[in-house]
């Protein structure tokens, strides 16, 4: 399972968040990676964690101001970028041009999508990911796993039938180890989450007691 | 064939290009439709063409200002919309949005897209149909289907892999009933096209001179 | 006073409004005019209401799918256009575009904004009114000009410190006689409103009970 | 004179500008700042350059992903930020907000529009400074002075008319110590360039040849 912590605009600490993510991975073999804005990046790549970028555009080098070029994320330090949140919707022809420019500065990529027909719609552009997050179930608590687990398998569905080769993660309420073996049983191979560990009062132990089931 | 004629903002008279495309496609056989702005469909829709939206917004009725409701654009006569053109891309989830709103009144759907891949993803969110349109050929004169069949036949197959029962339209420098066949030839369902009739000094003559090659 | 009715997308009969709006205004005497979405605008302008845009587009003739054409909204039938309601807030550079386009189609303009600052900007760039909605009272029934006169004076005072010329108007809550008589106490010179109206059972008599502290 | 080179996205090395800039400054006594992209922010700070950002977000502190708090902008070592730059323009009440969001952060703020009506309105918004930018001229190498002076005469009038407290920068094909002194002469404190110097195959030199008249 991967576990990617959205750091969002939250006001939590990037690098101390990025140190117990490190810490958790390492101690557990548990793939775990941060994601904080752009502006963070370098500082926490600096703690040696996985560390993706929130976003990137679909630009390429050129006259663009306040862009997140995906270059310039990659030479921060980020190795993936998460697309299309549902903070942050892309047009269609966006999403495909910002996994273009994530390919050319070798990001990892994972599209988040609001259901199945989306999902089908982001595997279709061929990312390494998607993430399944009904909107109505982020910053919850509620896990989608338990919410509405028919959008989770919906989603692993929609995904193989059009590009088998492309990861589901599922998003939205998760927080607990529970929660992950549940996305895990529902055929998820990752869960993206944001509050739960970085609005958490322990960070490091929150991430400790998500990865726990998998140890 | 279905012969989709997009009249953007041109500065023609809207009931002049309707009345000649009702007439071309009484008098044809061919399936003629006719899509002007929003203040235009009722006009549009009175000289008994097939009428379609150019858009239509991913809302609900209710408190949303300078949107096109697909309910407002099916009372003023609409029947089908355009999505996602390229002169007015959408963000993934409202052209799934969009489609709901077209779906609850009963307009049939076409949804625009890039290159293959792209058509791919509007496949996958189930419209009646999509339409392949690469942005540097709109308007030119050059055809798709003769600058760049591989887009064409592209999109058949991206379409035909992720969803069989979604029609395939071609868009982009189409002007001449020679284009339209080649359009056919590659797989094509349809035709879109803009300035080749509504910019055209006589546009029944040009209408004439498309789907000639159908008769 | 200048009563507009704003129609949004709401699942009223727009004729049926139009029409109360045109026969109270006929017989008291007061200003009313009309705002149904673009599809509308004719059905709306044949009941001889002054009829507005919601929204007209920051362009000109030309190759744009979807978008409103100041004079397509004039052609069928509108004499006036909000923008940037907050229900569709537009960039600067467009609210400036669409300000152009409206002059061009010989389209009377109300700029929308939510606070005084706001308020400033939008009449530094030339409309013929402004409106100043905060959009925390859109659609509650709590007039603003009870909730929050300061507002209220507050844009009229930066209008005017901006722009002797420009009106101001005040929306947000409005739907009483009263809430018209607050709102030309502090200074309006007219009212924006929707859903006191569009929403009412009976719209006529909302519209009576409006206009009657002005006869 | 406030020098302020955007760096864009251009694939010059930002800390080699950021290195020459901080030196040609300290060396001139004239002031200048370099704008990076929000993830090269730290490693130009780092020069000891003045480090502005490119652009801030409207938001606070919360569920944003994809943003650019002006907060983590400014612990990255910003002082300042562009906003409405042409290649990113912005909703006017999202050019309120993030003025709000830079003055919480303590970054100072240039406003950019194309034209003296918008110089207007983004003064009427209390930013700092304001820079106009007509869109045409950018990347031209033909200085807005040169070619338009009446923009940058027209600009400090419509600034000074609304609010005299806010400087007025020029942009727009800037690149010589000759178009600085023409700036200067027509009403700016400032100029706003990019090409000129990110684009210099010596940053240096080309700095150096700027701020030569000012010496």
């Amino acid at each position: 399972m991967f576990v990617l912590v959205n750091l969002k605009a939250y006001p939590c600490d990037p690098v101390e968040v990025a140190t117990a993510a490190a810490d958790v991975s390492d101690d557990s073999g548990v793939r775990v990676a941060v994601a904080p804005q752009a502006a963070q990046i370098s500082a926490v790549a600096e703690t040696g964690v996985e560390t993706w970028a929130q976003h990137v555009s679909a630009v390429e080098h050129g006259s663009h101001t306040g862009s997140t070029l995906a270059e310039a994320a990659a030479d921060a330090g980020a190795v993936g970028t998460l697309l299309n949140h549902s903070e942050n919707r892309l047009k269609l022809a966006d999403i495909d041009g910002a996994l273009d420019a994530a390919d050319r500065a070798d990001l990892e990529t994972i599209v988040c999508a609001n259901n199945p027909a989306q999902i089908g719609a982001a595997a279709a552009l061929d990312p390494d990911g998607v993430a399944v997050e009904p909107p109505e179930l982020i910053g919850t608590g509620t896990p989608v796993s338990k919410a509405d687990p028919d959008i989770v398998t919906g989603a692993v569905d929609a995904a193989a039938r059009v590009n088998g080769d492309v990861d589901v993660l599922c998003g939205a309420g998760i927080s607990t180890g529970e929660d992950l073996v549940s996305a895990s049983d529902l055929g998820a191979s990752g869960v993206l989450l944001a509050s739960g560990v970085a609005k958490a009062d322990d960070p490091r132990a929150a991430l400790e007691d998500l990865v726990e089931p998998l140890l």
